[in-house]
């Protein structure tokens, strides 16, 4: 027998309303994220990149955000509950040829892939499971009611559950996320319906169907794991999102790296460091960003989709967004570096330097106040203080060559397309619009006038 | 009857030896306000721009503070204890008119406008009313004494206090904090002594002294309010900071603001925030500042007096200060905006660009390393990297007016006062010191010329 | 009978390999001090610079790091454990006369001169005391093992105990830290073996050689003093960092420093504050920085060996090493003072000015986007924004020199050596390469030139 076949359908189609925020709510971020991205992310060991999305308020948005995903986003044009986003998705999970489908919202964003692990356990046992927690507080979500024998019987809203129709309170209320057997849940689609105070369709009536209907049904108790609890509000999110850096950040430091000041410190979920990388809070790293052993990550920096080489130091009050850090390479204090820059090994960016697309090769150096865009330059070059590189005619961006071993002296501006050769010196306060040869020198610069001002004092 | 008129009166005029500091007590701030703005705005609801308020100690430096209020500012040259400064302010409450005097310590920032609406309550009952609270640590506070009815019969100072002559220490102490009926307290001013350890006048002795002459003398009991104490050390100053800080960020989440980090944000008493707007911690935002939703605030962050529109972005590294931000303007990193910017919706202001006292129109740039100041910028106009208006002259200043759709290339100097017209476009690296016509060009540029330095090689 | 003398003896040979980093784990840093600096700290009101030091991994780099203390460094060229470094050591402990050796591990950062003072009360009493730590989580420690009469019989590294060789566990366990009668302790040295799982010859065994000799041993009971344990990885040393951080903070808190926010405050065991000094948190402080009783350092800080007068401020995101501020000086927001820079009195460096090697005159003013190199700026000289000071040609530094008052317009470019006079004037756009008398004036400019563009429109 062939193992059975599982879809993912991530439900994301809401609004929030109580994130008070145009923005659809799996967009918000925890951690640099957003939330969407951590549940693909939980659910990337066992779906990759094929889980079906339910987009619906701001759909563009979302597909907009997920450009890898959204050609398995289904579109609910009218967001009338999650029974109707089930409704709206199923034949996409039916001509996918699933036996099973795992349902999850797209506002739990601290789920792992071990608690789903323990829902997919239930492949091949019954016709839907679901999970179940007993928080602290369980105001607010759907009861879970059980039989006599403990076997679930239904999930009612908190609002319509009653002592006398329900039995005791027992505190067990649903998670959200279920796995259901395709061939089973299909018929009862259909049947689920909105006559209750929102108007809504409800997937958790499914479960009181699917027993009326004699289906075997689980609900898989996963104890007060607030990991599976949706975010619905601004502080929810700060909760989980607080929840999240902690265990990230300790895991680190558990790992081997040296964090300083640690409760200031953010690090996102996909960043990799190495054991013996030095880091100072405050400081936040997201993204992609790789930090190798012997880096040092220095106090007020902010860090996104950057890699940094063994040796290499990110002095204090440093912005960095996709860029690359060689072997011993300086940047900063109050170093900008944008997408597109690569630092070679040794080389140095100072204070008040922004970079942007521009390669630096070893060695190479521009430690004050300079904008280097769109450059190419060449190893051991110097860069002095105040050097721009203009590279925008307000239509288009040109290149700046600087050859090895080059000089540009202070308060230059290079108009760009242009080339400085190897060795070439440029004087300070030039404008140099004409390439400059190798090992030449090149100069634009008015002669000096000294006049008395004697005679003018009053 | 008519109702009974109250007038306000804040004892203002202490050095706060403790705080080691030359300036005035009153003057150290919490969340960026004096403690004494934080008492005025207690009063505000009450007793608006109207209190009484005793300076001695760096009464001018108090008086510069508080413009609005200096009016009503009385001056107690000698400072002589509380109950030297009832007497000295005593002819203004008088002249007033004030069927009761309020009086409070400026050195209670924490105290809200309910807790003191529980002491006016007393207004028509007693003579003298005053707060007591029952802190976990009453070392140091005046003690309340009460008969075997429970009835107020003393305040002694702690030192003076003795279980044989006052009976046994119930913890209850005088919060500094009165309700003071003018027709009867008056007489009893003059009674006040000042043969203590300290040689001062007390305020609290008028309360024996009431009861003595049968006045009807009521403590109103407020439990363990620490709101009502009273600021003595940087201790006393940081706990109570905290606790704002605290109070107000975490308001400020219930109702909707998305405010990451929040252990590390700070935001003032005076800050408004609308639900939906996002804040990125460490962030700390102060004064009359207003953020509308999905306003977007980044990390290391200070901002003043500052105003963000929907859409707006303020990015890491940014120091605002009596600046507005326009819709979907984005700033920084590492932005300075200082007093009269304004910012046009979509402009964009980046890295290493200072800006003071302009106004940027729709959709304009300055990206890098530039300083606009007394400048006006045109919408659509492109202002080069390393752009400065050379706005003074030692003297004066002098505005700079950019064109809509101007083109300002790298590197330029702009020799206020000066025009740069409509479309018009200046080269890279000029200096500019008369006007350029609308849609005009203008270059102020030495020729460049390229050298052999070959020869010159060691 | 005279004073017995005592040597101190540093173990600080160690790879730290809990660490996984290519750093001597002494170098590692807590509060911006190498660990092993805290421990000469803690030495010095007993030792001097007279400890000796048994160095081996990376035995270069911690001379680098404390040449005043190099001298009297012992290379251990092998580490064969700590009683190997002890053999190593012990002719220089000879030759220098000592009667007693305290030995201590270069790993014990929190170890305070009076806990060590308990140790060195033993002189005269005991061939060899040692301290005693019974923490919470005895796990790794060696353990003291005690005889019916409670005296030491041997310490037992924690995998070779056994309840019934031993006895039961106390939890007491071996603190690291040495008082050995040089006399007494010398002929046992060889008797060190290394038999055991690691091959390395512990210090250790000493004591139960000790005792099975007849000498005299004492284990001096230090209770849970955390102080005591040793550093061994990223999370160790994390906490003991948090734990002197708080130390710290609260001790300058306590003499009367108002710290807002003293969460986000690092301050070093070598700053100096005066009370009634302002600092506002996210703040860092470093090495041997002193702050005046009046001065203001605000958030978004980091400071190194800097000084700052009454009445200076230093405002948000600054960088500052070795500096010093004058009295009612002001930095910031964005700067960066480097080495050597020194601001006279009411001076002024504004934002993303960097100033390196220079002293500012009385009142002078850098207010925008400036580089400061090797220059001499007078009293009252006012620096225009975008003034670069060209230092470097890429081989050697000059100076330039700017006279009392005068007024360096914007987007100047001063080519040094160079001086430029008092009350002398430089017009905006220029780069001066010829002195500027005294009261005169210069201008290096090109002339502008402004051109039609309407024809040129496409």
């Amino acid at each position: 027998m062939p193992r059975p076949t599982i879809a993912a359908l991530i439900l994301a189609a809401g609004k929030g309303t109580r994130m008070y925020s145009d923005k659809p709510k799996v967009l918000q971020t925890i951690l640099g994220e957003p939330m969407l991205r951590h549940v693909y992310n939980a659910l990337a060991p066992r779906f990759g990149s094929q889980p079906f999305t339910v987009v619906g308020h701001g759909a563009g948005l979302v597909a907009d955000a997920f450009p890898d995903m959204s050609e398995r986003f289904v579109l609910q044009e009218e967001q009338l509950g999650t029974g109707h986003a089930l409704q709206v998705a199923w034949s996409a999970i039916v001509s996918a040829g699933a036996d099973y489908c795992l349902v999850i919202n797209g506002d739990t964003p601290l789920v792992s892939p071990e608690a789903l692990d323990r829902l997919l356990d239930q492949t091949g046992c019954c016709d839907i499971a679901f999970m179940t927690i007993t928080p602290r507080d369980p105001a607010g979500f759907g009861r879970v009611v059980r039989d006599e024998d403990r076997r679930v019987s239904a999930i009612v809203e908190a609002r319509d559950f009653s002592v006398a129709q329900h039995g005791p309170a027992t505190g067990e209320v649903n998670a959200g996320i279920y796995l259901l057997r395709v061939a089973s849940v299909g018929p009862l689609l259909d049947r689920l319906g909105n006559r209750n105070n929102s108007g809504e369709y409800y997937i958790t009536d499914l479960v009181g169907l699917a027993v009326d209907h004699g289906l075997a049904v689980e609900g898989v108790q996963c104890g007060d794991d607030v990991s599976l609890m949706g975010i619905n509000s601004p502080r929810e999110l700060i909760h989980a999102e607080a929840a999240m850096r902690r265990r990230i950040v300790e895991a680190h430091i558990d790992a081997g790296v040296l964090v300083h000041n640690p409760e200031t410190v953010i690090i996102g979920p996909g960043v990799v460091i190495d054991p013996g990388a030095e880091i100072f809070g405050h400081c936040e790293i997201y993204g992609a960003s790789k930090v190798a052993a012997g880096a040092r990550l220095g106090s007020y920096t902010h860090i996104t989709d950057s890699a940094f080489a063994a040796g290499s130091v990110v002095r204090e009050f440093c912005h960095i967004e996709s860029a690359e850090v060689g072997r011993d390479a300086v940047v900063g204090p109050f170093a900008r570096l944008r997408p597109g820059t690569v630092l070679g090994a040794g080389s140095k960016v100072g204070n008040f330097v922004e970079v942007k697309k521009s390669i630096l090769g070893e060695g190479a150096k521009a430690s004050h106040l300079t904008y280097l865009g769109d450059a190419e330059v060449g190893p051991g070059a110097n860069i002095g203080a105040g050097t721009i590189t203009c590279n925008y005619d307000g239509k288009n961006k040109f290149t700046t060559v600087i050859g090895p071993g080059a000089f540009i002296g202070s308060n230059t501006a290079l108009v760009a397309p242009v080339t400085v050769g190897r060795d070439a010196l440029v004087g300070a306060g030039s404008t140099i619009t004409k390439d400059v040869p190798d090992e030449g020198g090149a100069i634009a610069r008015a002669k000096q006038m000294n006049i008395s001002r004697r005679l003018k004092k009053s």
